[in-house]
């Protein structure tokens, strides 16, 4: 690698929010900056389609209380927030396919399941305040919560069948996995991340409080627009050479970008696969093997009207009977359409990938009329995200720790390795996993570069 | 991707042992073949030293009864195999540092701990006959065993703490990797795909009852000598691409090779960091972010002879202190030097990488005079191989599948991509993770594509 030249400052991989923050941020500091980008857009896990002239979000799209840097960056652009439609009742569906309404959170499950679901949210809220989010590794008993799985602590747990297969339901919901798939430790992490369980299953004073006029892609957009010709779309980086003075980032086509630092911004399978020269320490290389994406497929079908509130319902709902995990109303402001947002979650996501995209809309609409009706069977737009499919993500909503990987190889997740610094969701100790998440890893890392830029010009390093 | 041209029938992706078996088979099938290799050297996880004129296994080694294609492999080349050196008494190290002298594969423990470990013997090699391996997830109660980790097991059914010690430390010995990591039906699996508990453990009718003379490596390079020029090194695969007529393999250096179908055998997490041209479908891109590889140091130490015998030890020792594993007599037939091999596995091995190479040393010659005396502190050679710092191995011996991985997504490890193909020791449902999986997997993949081959030449498809 040749140190006689230099493109930027930093270069930037990925443009979803971690990515975009860090590169504006940057550019604050003074710091020239490239952000690169596999995809023909920006907005990484916070993609969006339009739907009737407005932006629908098909992915990361809830906001909420706690999590200040993206208010505060939604603040800074002028973007309203749109609390989640909650007037109504929800809606549950047991396993066996029966209907019940309810209000808050948890269904009317029946007086034994429902206290054993108190039980255990209690249980979940107290272990999860004994784990420090800065290092979980370090946790009291952070051996025996990492040894196990969540699937484990519900058997052990759960009182009841009813109950257990709510925590299965809450599992997919939260986590978009299977309890087997998840470390308990990592559980309370994201719980301890998030300030608390009900921070993270509630509408109203919860994670899904508000959603971001326009769509959090709508905010994506808009921060790339900032960086204006400072983003290379459609560029896979393949490459990221280091040395004592500097990087250099090569993406597919070939071209190279030389810089100060890389910050790599997207999410730990795809950091994986990237060639590191020099190749990274075993520590941080053998974690990347271990965290798997999430599985998740989000539709997003529209409406004449948001026909179920005048039957009483808000749009939520949950399924037991499956292959649907929920369903939330979001709808415009204006009402002028209906939009409902159904996740299919876990293993009933990777099952229905399996079927032909007909068998597959038939089946999800099929889902949504047992909920809302037949209106809902017929919808004006249908929209498919299978967030595994896409190359350049392959999973949502984030990487789930499985037993074993915080404890063995957790202190290599969040550390430089040289002059590159790593930033997205995972990384952040607040709101892991979150929008909120994503902001405040691109703020750190760019804090962090700009911090190491202005050491090495003080010390008269090559520039 | 033109379909005018046409460089060979199949590319085979890495010349560890199941691809230079998988080449070889190719071209007695009539194939021609070029065998493409990340390393300056063949071998993968078969790799070796010279020590005095005779190679020595710095990777895969033994072999054992059942293992018959790779004994059929070494008879084929006219390779001898070395009994292991049983004579004399083993040494077990306690926790508090203390030396026993044992026969056979278990330690003097003291009694209840012998019949904890014992009875948990017993109930491990039951439940392993009920898995089904050749796919996993059909076994009887899959889901359950697949829910939870060996931790998890362990703690649930071993009744003394000198027996949950213990246990941890064959977790590290058998899979390299801690309790915690480890699903329980991947475990059981592999106990199965070895015929048994006993198979795993034992170095007499077990799978370390015998080496290759002049190393696996030897017989690595056997294999590639039959090759020739139909072999290129230092060659990492970046790109594969395919469509109904061939496929596309590039190199680092942009050299592309077109054939009719490839062959990638290389460890799972590296097999992910391939670019896939279309890009796998989700089901596999998923399972491939799930294998992580375990961790393994090995240590060979050479002496002027196998001192340790004429103490009556046979230089084989298990150790709860630590850091180290285990150790190996691994003396040459000729007995005229002395050659011990030692291993630092799981949680041990990411502790110790993280010293300075004398410290590394330095730890490991004490551990070895605490065993063997102090000529052990001063052997004539000592070579290091830390399999995870490799970065075209990333870990040893083989992928440890986690809680929920063979159940959600198992049924994509062995199955063809199209004209992709997928061999190496992971891949075999006998013998997974031995030499002698690799060599099952390189000879089924090779006939799989012979098969392919046949069929289309006899359709008339272009060639």
């Amino acid at each position: 690698m040749s140190h006689q030249h230099r493109d930027v400052d930093v270069v930037v991989v990925g443009a979803g929010m971690a990515g975009l923050v860090c590169a504006n941020r940057l550019r604050r500091h003074g710091a020239e900056v490239l952000l690169v980008e596999a995809c023909d857009q920006v907005g990484g896990r916070t993609a969006g389609i339009e739907v009737g002239g407005e932006i629908v979000d098909l992915g990361g799209q809830f906001i909420g209380p706690g999590q200040d840097r993206i208010y505060a960056l939604a603040d800074e652009f002028g973007v309203d927030t749109v609390p989640a439609h909650t007037v109504g009742a929800s809606v549950f569906e047991t396993s066996a396919g029966r209907l019940r309404r309810f209000r808050g959170m948890v269904p009317r499950l029946g007086p034994a399941t429902l206290a054993d679901v108190a039980r255990a949210h209690f249980l979940l809220d107290r272990l999860a305040r004994s784990v420090d989010a800065d290092a979980p590794w370090r946790s009291p008993n952070a051996a025996a919560l990492d040894g196990r799985t969540m699937e484990s602590w519900i058997n052990r747990t759960m009182k009841t069948r009813g109950g257990r297969r709510f925590l299965v339901l809450a599992c997919r919901a939260i986590w978009a996995c299977e309890p087997s798939e998840l470390s308990l430790l990592h559980a309370l992490f994201y719980v301890k991340a998030a300030g608390g369980l009900a921070a993270v299953t509630d509408f109203e004073g919860g994670a899904q409080q508000d959603w971001l006029d326009g769509g959090a892609y709508g905010l994506a957009i808009r921060l790339a627009d900032r960086l204006g010709s400072a983003i290379r779309l459609n560029a896979p980086v393949r490459r990221i050479e280091q040395n004592d003075s500097g990087v250099a980032v090569t993406v597919e086509d070939g071209t190279t970008w030389r810089a100060r630092h890389a910050v790599v911004a997207v999410p730990p399978p795809l950091a994986a696969r990237i060639t590191y020269q020099p190749p990274l320490p075993a520590s941080r290389d053998n974690l990347l093997q271990r965290l798997p994406m999430g599985s998740v497929i989000k539709y997003v079908s529209g409406y004449p009207e948001p026909f179920w509130r005048q039957a009483g319902l808000n749009g939520a709902s949950l399924s037991l009977h499956g292959p649907i995990t929920m369903t939330v109303d979001s709808s415009p402001r204006s009402g002028r359409r209906g939009v409902l947002i159904t996740f299919v979650n876990g293993a009933p996501a990777r099952e229905l990938a399996t079927r032909s995209p007909g068998d597959r809309r038939t089946t999800v609409l099929d889902a949504l009329g047992r909920l809302f009706g037949p209106p809902a069977t017929t919808p004006m737009s249908f929209v498919e995200r299978n967030w595994n499919e896409e190359a350049f993500t392959r999973g949502a909503y984030s990487a789930v720790f499985p037993p074993g990987a915080w404890t063995q190889l957790g202190s290599a997740m969040r550390a430089p390795t040289g002059r590159i610094h790593w930033a997205g969701a995972e990384t952040s100790p607040r709101w892991y996993g979150y929008i909120d998440g994503a902001v405040r890893s691109g703020e750190a890392a760019a804090d962090a570069v700009a911090q190491a830029v202005n050491n090495e010009r003080a010390l008269g390093r090559p520039s």
